[in-house]
Formats: C-alpha cells, sequence, structure tokens
C-alpha cells in the first residue's frame, strides 16, 4: 500500500472506530454531516470556491432507518479499507451490485442513489476522496496533447509518457486517478482547455501545443472528476496559467464555472478541483462583434440561463456582468468553430494569439 | 499527398468533371444518387449488412433550387481537393461555417443539415470515405488496450505504440481516422468490444487483457465511427474474432448490431464499418437466469424497442429470437456491472471464459 493508501485506510477505520467507541461509553452511535442542501452552500469570497456553510444534520441509530444507514457505512467502510489493502479499485456501481453478497441483508443498498450518496458522505466525513478510496467513475477523462513528460503509475507498472512523443494524434489519456500521474519535465507556457472535440482537433492539426507551448486539455463538454483535478495539478504544481477556450453561450459559461469555481453539486471537492486562477478566453460576447462571427439568435432557455448567471455569485465580477449584458443585447450565441468562417487558420494565427496576449498570458 | 489521397481527390475532380462535361455537351448538369430514404433500404443477406436499393433521386440544375445544390457541391468539391492536397483536415462544422467565406452567396450553405448532408451525397456518389476526404468527425472514437503493437501516421511524424506497453491506464486513444494505423505485431486472440467505461476498466484492472489475449476496445455507448472502422480491420487484416459485450437491454443490441450488422442510416458505408461476423458475448437474457444477477424491470419503451428488434431482419436467427422472446416472458434487463453481484472478479474469472468458450472463441 501507498502512503496515500495508508492514510485513507486509517481515516475510513477512523470513522469506524468512532462508532465502536460510542457504543463502548453505550452511547448510541451517530455520525454528523454537512447539511448538503443549496441553503447550505456558501460560495467563500476568499479562496473563491464553493463550500459548505455551518449546518449539519446527524445520522443517528436512534430509528431503525438511522441503524440501517450507519450499518451501510460500515460494510462500505470495510469494503473500501480491504480494497485499499489489496490496491485494488471498483466502480460506484460496482458497489451498488456488490453489496448484494454481503452476509446481512439488511446493509445491503436498496438503488444507486443511497450508494452513492453514502460515498460521498464517506468523502466529506473522512476528508478524503473518492479516488483516493480507490472510486473510480464511470466517466472517463478527457485527453492531453502538448509538451509535458509524465510518469504514470498504473496497476501494470509505472509507464512514462511524452504527451507530444510517444502519444497518436488522440494524444494521452488521461486515468480515472490523475494523482496516479508524477510529472517529470514540462515545456508548456499554459494550460489550454477546449470545449469542443472539432476545436481540440483543429489545434493539434495546426501544431498550436508546438508552436506556442500549450498544453491542450479537452473537456468534452462539461468536464470529468479526473479533467479538473489533473487541471488544478497542472496549475498548482507546475505553476501554468490555465485558460478555458469554449462555445459562446450560457451552458459554455458554465463549463467555465466548473474547471474555475468548482460545482454546487460538488463543494466538499472545491479545493481538490477547482482552479479559481482559471482564465476565460472566449468565445466572448465581444468576440462575436468584433470578429462578425456566425451566430445562432439566443433561445429563451438561453436568456433565462444568462439572467440566472447575472444572479451567480461566480460570475458577479465586472467583467462578466458586461460581456453577459452585451450577450443580451445582442441576442445572440456563437460556436468556437465559428471561426472557421475566418478561415480554418484564424483561431491559431490570430484569435488566440490576440486573447492570449491580451489576457497576459503570451 | 499519399496514394489514398491522391485517389480520393480524383474521385472528388471527376465528379466536378461531369458536370463539366454535361455543360459541354449542352446537358442540363446533374447528379444521381440512391434515395436515402427508409423504404429504399435493405438487407442484404448475403453481406448481412444494410446497403441501398435501386431506386435514385437526381439533382439536377434545370430548378434554381438544384442548381444552387450543384454550385454548393462544386464549391465543396474545390474545398476538399485543396485540403487534400495540402493534406489538412476539418470537421463537417467547419466546412459549414467555412461556407461564409466563399465568394459566391449561392453557395454557401443555410444551415449544418445541409452541408452534412452534401457531404453524405458526395460520399455516395464518388464511393470515397468522409473520412478519406480528410473529414474529421466531432465525435472521438475509444480507446484499446491489448497486446498490439501499431504505427500510426500522425500529421507530426510516425508513431510506434504497443497498445499495453506504452500506454496508460486510459490506453490508447483511437485517432479520428484509423486508416493512418498500421498493424505491426499482434498477440492478440480476439477483440472484446465493451459498452460501459466502468466494465472497460475493471477488465483492464484485472489484467483480462494479458491472461486471455484480449484487445479490449471501449465502445463508450453507440460506437463512434472510428471504432467500428478500427473493429473492422481488427477483423478483416488481423482475422481476430470479434466479439461484443454489453448490458442486457434492447439498446445494448442496438450497439452490438451497429457494430455487426452497420445502420439504416449509414447504409452505403456498411462495407466500410460492419463486422458482420462479430458474436455477442452478452449479457444475455439467459444470463440473467442462469446467474440469478441483479435486475430492473423492462420500461414500456424496453418492449417496445425488444418487439421492434424482433422485426428487424438483423435480429431474426434463432439465437435472437429466443433470446428476446426469454427477456419479454421474465420481463426483466440487466447491467454489465450487475456481475460484480457476484464478486469484482467474477466476470473476468468465470464469465467471460466460459462464454467465450461456449462460443469457441477460446
Amino acid at each position: 500500500m501507498s502512503a496515500d493508501d495508508d492514510r485513507a485506510r486509517e481515516q475510513l477505520i477512523d470513522l469506524a472506530a468512532r462508532f465502536y467507541d460510542q457504543f463502548e461509553q453505550g452511547e448510541v452511535p451517530s455520525m454528523s454531516i454537512p447539511t448538503r442542501t443549496k441553503s447550505n452552500i456558501e460560495y467563500d469570497e476568499e479562496a473563491d470556491v464553493w463550500v459548505y456553510g455551518d449546518r449539519e444534520s446527524t445520522r443517528s441509530a436512534n430509528s431503525v432507518r438511522g441503524a440501517q444507514k450507519l450499518l451501510k457505512a460500515v460494510y462500505t467502510i470495510d469494503f473500501l479499507a480491504d480494497q485499499l489493502e489489496q490496491d485494488r479499485s471498483s466502480t460506484l456501481r460496482e458497489l451498488y451490485y456488490l453489496s448484494e453478497s454481503w452476509d446481512n441483508d439488511n446493509a445491503q443498498f436498496n438503488d444507486q442513489d443511497e450508494s452513492n450518496q453514502l460515498v460521498e458522505d464517506l468523502e466529506i466525513v473522512s476528508e478524503v476522496t473518492r479516488e483516493d478510496f480507490h472510486m473510480r467513475p464511470e466517466e472517463s477523462g478527457a485527453k492531453v496533447m502538448g509538451p509535458l513528460r509524465i510518469r504514470e503509475q498504473t496497476n501494470r507498472g509505472a509507464r512514462e509518457i511524452h504527451c507530444q512523443d510517444d502519444v497518436g494524434q488522440g494524444g494521452y489519456q488521461i486515468p480515472n486517478n490523475p494523482d496516479t500521474i508524477e510529472f517529470l519535465e514540462c515545456d508548456a507556457e499554459f494550460v489550454l482547455c477546449v470545449e469542443t472535440g472539432g476545436m481540440r482537433d483543429r489545434l493539434v492539426e495546426n501544431g498550436f501545443d508546438e508552436e506556442f507551448g500549450a498544453l491542450t486539455v479537452h473537456l468534452g463538454g462539461q468536464p470529468a472528476r479526473a479533467t479538473r483535478r489533473l487541471t488544478k495539478r497542472l496549475h498548482d504544481e507546475l505553476d501554468l496559467p490555465v485558460t478555458v477556450f469554449t462555445d459562446g453561450d450560457p451552458w459554455s459559461y458554465r463549463i467555465f464555472g466548473s474547471v474555475a469555481y468548482g460545482s454546487i453539486k460538488s463543494a466538499h471537492l472545491s479545493e481538490y478541483l477547482a482552479t479559481p486562477q482559471a482564465q476565460f478566453i472566449g468565445i466572448q460576447p465581444a468576440d462575436i462583434v468584433e470578429y462578425d462571427l456566425p451566430t445562432d439568435p439566443l433561445s429563451d432557455s438561453d436568456v433565462n440561463a444568462l439572467e440566472s448567471e447575472l444572479e451567480d455569485p461566480r460570475f458577479q465580477t465586472d467583467y462578466w456582468e458586461e460581456q453577459i449584458e452585451l450577450q443580451l443585447e445582442i441576442d445572440k450565441k456563437a460556436e468556437q468553430q465559428a471561426l472557421a468562417a475566418r478561415g480554418l487558420d484564424f483561431v491559431t494565427e490570430t484569435y488566440l494569439p490576440e486573447r492570449l496576449d491580451e489576457m497576459g498570458v503570451l
């Protein structure tokens, strides 16, 4: 077991030990966790991320339902501790099905929501992330292309990979747990997260990563946890500026938001996943005007989403207010690939260099 | 330009030359293509794939609308021929936006459906696939893990990659055009296409590819063209049996169908994409009974989908009729990962070896 696995296992066992001590002292066992409702989530102005507030709810064995919840927690802790000891891993879905094989029927999960929620509870209480329990997501991380040499600890040994020279056109596939990656050598100047596969492929074809020292990270829509985690590590450990390049519509601003500020749903993970220093490249509403891009009109749901972003503390900056108000005024949105209306090289020869220069990245 | 690019370019230029000849001979230029409606699609019993029937429709310049269509075709051919000559590529979406930069307003596309359809028309008429025009899909291919060494011709040189030793836990990312791959050395015994990421990761973690000489190909739901193309090439060129492992529900049988028989939507590509020799491993309805798997009841739309599969020529075999009727009778479906109810190693130590043995693959 690695030191990290050891620590995760200890945190879990400590949780179970707390129940044991409660029993010993004649107390009814219980576990307190932050209330995970929208009203108990706060924006931490200093850290620039979402965090839980002070309200807590208690899972106590003073009812049959409560006792069952704690029983399930104990069985799950036992499973996870074994998993760590054996250096294995599993998915949330496997955990749910696996509970069918447990000897106590009361410990079995009724549905997958229940097992998912329990694992999130354990993450919060133990302060160990799911990845460190060796729980794998169903969703794959994205792919990386750029001047970076890494060593990944796979379950069949270490692999050293240069993310340009040792990979195909598709790039390096981020593993489910990017904390198995060690950064060996980095010639990149900045990270460029890209929303769509089409644009990612354009940048790679045009050699943008080679010419500008960009480490391109394909987000593929709403980014997976693995992708956000790797992005944060690239920023924190390699001191690389992180930039995010998406379509110019409210849904894409949310993608930027999830990279930069985390999400309400995973507020307990903000410190682990969010990169508050990430900067938005575009497509900005101002770009739609400046470059006269082909557009679509805003739909009603676009307008609603923009209006709710104006209320969102993450977007309450002069920059975002100006851009969002401009977008509502021009009533237009544009895709990344709309830049092709100016030719296939416009994005790499003109648009991105200009924006990166304005932003002080290049 | 490679010989393939050269051929693709010639086929395109030939199309344009036909219009020229028609003009020369005082004829109204026109182009005939198979009617692409459901009623003109036939199941080719011999080849075991979908193909177009004999009905054709004609795009003729004898109306303004028809003339505009041919004008757009000529501009697109010109763009594609240049693209091939310069060894570049683009996405369907870029083509749509790029048309805004064309000097003739009448040649510009009104919406993306129009440009997508024109490219499909050109595929059919020229008998060159979209990939050979260097049109990239937006969707990424899947990832491969197994004992295979390949050489991929990327746009920055050739890369030799062993799909176990030179990749991380995430595997080798299939490029958008898998015809850039050359197979160098193969120690695999068979191909195992896997529907879900969770199961793909289970097989990799358990070392199934190493122990059984399996080349695992992650489908990720409905497989991308690149994934189906690579699978077909693995079968045809390396003589590997292809097996498909999915959830046990009607939507997953369709995923199998698209690997094995192609789809109605891309009937003109069946020969290029479909692997009629592919075999279905499971989850079979019979497995649900035999292994007493955790299940969900069939929904109304599941029942409808199963009933329409009974009418589908691709599923009119004794095997599929028996399985689908059994499923309707037991009124249950099961996911791949439900095998975890028998322990995390059951799938690799018992289920798959037994099924592969029954099927004569192992």
